[in-house]
């Protein structure tokens, strides 16, 4: 009994995810799941990539956070569309969350949809919320053991940003040990060094993004 | 019959957390459950507080990762007895895993026990694991903004240590901003700075520590 319950429930986050995968088909937009540790620079990254997407290209954000509406604040006036999920207790953003966010865009309007979830590396690693390709971000200071500490994180990751990378100087980080964990679990996923305060990467990031942009077909 | 299912979980759960709170008061030691989020310095600040602690004091370990027995690797030479408990996919150390790991150590020779959680800052928070007290960390390169995003884990902390708080300089910090938010949720819990870099707070964190365990009836 107990295990018909959460078969039921996976069941059901599995068909809500992909539900949401076909609406966002639908309207042709490239939806971006972006997943880190708390405090990593997801939504630094929103804000320094949204102006550099052009004027042409519409963003909106789903962000996700346990309370507050900082993030969301943040990127109000960046994004044409944004909408701050409070989870409460919640660990991690769920699809019916994700769906009930789709309700509030107007998705035809809408060429990157990004979503910002929890800060957590390891829940919202096992929710598939309809999203066409995952971005992850490691910050220099959380250390460079997170790789093979976090794997099942940085398995289904299609980019990897290597984030705070003007830090490097000035702590101890190993990237060979980073590129060496990751060379076990995941070899497709470009490494990307990036950091929002100066700059670096950020050509690297956008180009990735408008290419997968390319990718999905309207 | 979900909710049923639901109660009898986390019933099972608050009693397995009373049964290692039992088993330790018989010891006679002090439990403290270290919560961050990864890479906050969890296992660096343990590094730098078990030699400090003096040759007559009994420390012992409980290390929760998903992988890897990195963290207990680190911690093998300095205490007394080390314990890595690897959780898989899971979120956050259980109570029953922490009564397994009770039954590893020699609770008779023990003064400090201290239990490294899995780094997270949200579902840890919601699981008594039979602890006496929780010491939270914050890493200053997570922003000045976690207090207000994941309350939870705030509210419960019997004391909140800023870690990484040489970089202070480095990054942009409103240490106010924390004292702000934590004034509102958690208003007994000493704030301490800390490096372990630099070895600065680490005084106050003994001081705290070494007044906690006289609290405890052997």
């Amino acid at each position: 009994m107990k295990i018909n319950v959460v078969k039921n429930v996976l069941a059901a986050s599995e068909a809500a995810a992909a539900d949401n995968r076909r609406r966002m088909n639908e309207a042709g937009l490239l939806c971006v799941n972006l997943l880190s540790a708390p405090g990593s620079g997801k939504t630094a990254l929103l804000e320094n990539t949204i102006p550099r997407l052009g004027a042409d290209a519409r963003t909106a954000v789903l962000v996700g956070d346990l309370q507050t509406t900082r993030d969301a604040e943040r990127l109000g006036g960046l994004a044409t569309q944004v909408t701050q999920i409070n989870t409460g207790r919640g660990c991690h953003l769920s699809p019916a969350q994700v769906a009930a966010g789709l309700d509030s865009l107007d998705l035809r309007r809408i060429d990157y949809l990004f979503i910002e979830n929890v800060g957590n590396m390891v829940c919202p690693a096992a929710f598939d919320l309809g999203e066409h390709v995952r971005a992850v971000l490691l910050s220099v200071p959380e250390g460079d053991d997170k790789v093979a500490k976090y794997p099942v994180l940085f398995q289904q990751a299609g980019a990897i940003l290597v984030t705070k990378i003007d830090l490097i100087g000035v702590l101890e980080y190993d990237l060979d040990r980073v590129r060496g964990d990751l060379s076990k679990i995941n070899t497709t996923a470009p490494l990307i060094q990036l950091s929002n305060k100066t700059g670096e990467g950020l050509e690297e990031w956008l180009a990735w993004l408008t290419d997968r942009r390319r990718g999905v077909s309207a």
